[in-house]
């Protein structure tokens, strides 16, 4: 399952039964947490998230409504005996915060807390099944965005062909890339015969809080979600602006623009205690369209 | 009303739905937020505790269980545009969290926030019906308690018989401090006469997070509500002793030393799922006491 599961889709504080931004992606068995606004435990226990399996938590920017939960998850996790590895990307000042806390507190954590400061656009993960990269967006402060993308092989081993032509299995990975399988005989297998097409691989990008810019289609280009802020309905564009967010329409622009499979939109302005005109507007411009609602797990 | 309304009564973290600690003091028509968890704000929200009339914070230490639902808090009173002041009474190094957290985000506060370290037990406030102290329990890191004071004065107006002997508004503020009335021919009408017994004023007192102590019996004597920790039942006595905090029957115990009229025990630990068993070990030694429930509101 690759797939986005919303714990929070509000921006600035929680109003309307709303919380601040908080997601989780389910990915090649791995979870990640994009953000962690006040309450993401809270919401962790009411959805049934498997909060030890969460590895890697990954923090937009500093903005309170992006990272105010995160100082009790960490300290949770101490308390639940967490003792795996913990890597956490976020921009630098975040570790001079938490240490302080922690210090503070005469907190020492029971696991390691791996600090990696997000400074350029770079691959953050790359693992053998997927990898994560972050890119700059545009908001009043430092603030980045996300790219997940899983590395699925171009084939899958078909099973009774290869018992039947006797391929070793240590010549499965070559398979599973498209090379043909020569026999000790000299005999050549076509690599069409020995595997099947394997499903592509998908990605999923998470835009954070950004004013509209078309530079940011470079960055999702192609992919099967965007994940894009809405805070604004449109005719609230010239706010948008001068805060560095989004409107409904802005965000539908650039999924367009980028030529992505599916948008989210999420990160709601708390003026709005309803939400279907959001959804009425971007479907405008770019159909397949989803609010992030609370609860809800979107498949990329 | 004189009261308390319990937006957590849990330990460490939040489970079984329950939150960490956050309360509000409700008196003389002022309102005071002692303890600030994470999720007091979406807490406040579903109690429908008018958040924008607090003027007065207390932390009492800073273990996350008790701080971390404050810098959503305090930037969630700016988005709302607070200008009124917010006076917040803590030990002194949450003054550099919050500096820090505020400029990392890039925020300007639009209302003044008067931070007052905690440093000795003092009179924290005193107003003209109302005081507060500060007094240090005894936990893991520095801690206080808090005790807050109505003052009353001991007689009330007799509006007909003030009218009835012309007495002059002016005069009033003597006779409910329990003066005589002399009238400008000489003639003197007893106190009595001209007022009745105002209500006694009444006490609270929290005790924040400590290990049991008869030495805190001094600073609660005779309060008419103590509000007590207590982490763990009575068999776990050592395991509250290790930690700092105290039991259902030593708060108890604390309650019947000190001679007060209402015990209200809080702070459980995550490992009890139900609550009942505090209550009843409480009541052994200490009748009068109460569970701090989440959204009830206790007289003092």
């Amino acid at each position: 399952m690759f797939g986005v599961t919303i714990l929070g889709n509000n921006s600035a504080l929680p109003a309307h039964d709303r919380h601040p931004t908080a997601q989780v992606v389910t990915m090649s068995d791995h979870l990640f947490l994009i953000d962690c606004g006040e309450g993401t435990q809270i919401q962790m226990n009411a959805y049934k998230i498997r909060r030890s399996r969460i590895n890697h938590i990954f923090i937009s920017h500093l903005h309170g409504d992006h990272y105010f939960g995160l100082p009790g998850l960490i300290t949770s996790y101490g308390l639940l005996d967490r003792i795996h590895d913990l890597h956490l990307y976020a921009p630098a000042p975040l570790k001079t915060i938490l240490d302080l806390q922690l210090s503070m507190s005469g907190t020492e954590l029971p696991y390691p807390l791996h600090f990696h400061a997000l400074e350029e656009e770079d691959e953050l993960i790359n693992e053998e099944k997927f990898s994560v990269n972050c890119f700059k967006v545009f908001h009043r402060i430092d603030c980045w965005g996300f790219l997940f993308r899983e590395k699925r092989n171009p084939r899958k081993i078909n099973g009774e062909q290869t018992t039947k032509y006797q391929v070793p299995i240590t010549y499965f990975e070559k398979l599973k890339h498209g090379e043909d399988y020569i026999a000790d005989n000299g005999e050549r297998i076509s690599n069409e015969l020995l595997t099947i097409p394997n499903k592509p691989s998908k990605s999923y990008a998470f835009c954070a809080d950004t004013v509209y810019t078309e530079s940011l289609a470079d960055h999702v280009k192609n992919v099967d979600m965007l994940y894009h802020e809405a805070t604004y309905l449109k005719d609230k564009e010239a706010k948008a602006i001068s805060r560095f967010h989004s409107t409904s329409v802005q965000a539908a622009a650039l999924a367009r623009l980028a030529c992505v499979k599916q948008l989210l939109i999420g990160h709601f302005s708390s003026k709005y205690e309803t939400l279907d005109e959001f959804l009425t507007e971007a479907q405008e411009i770019f159909p397949n369209t989803q609010l992030a609602l609370e609860g809800q797990t979107y498949l990329v």
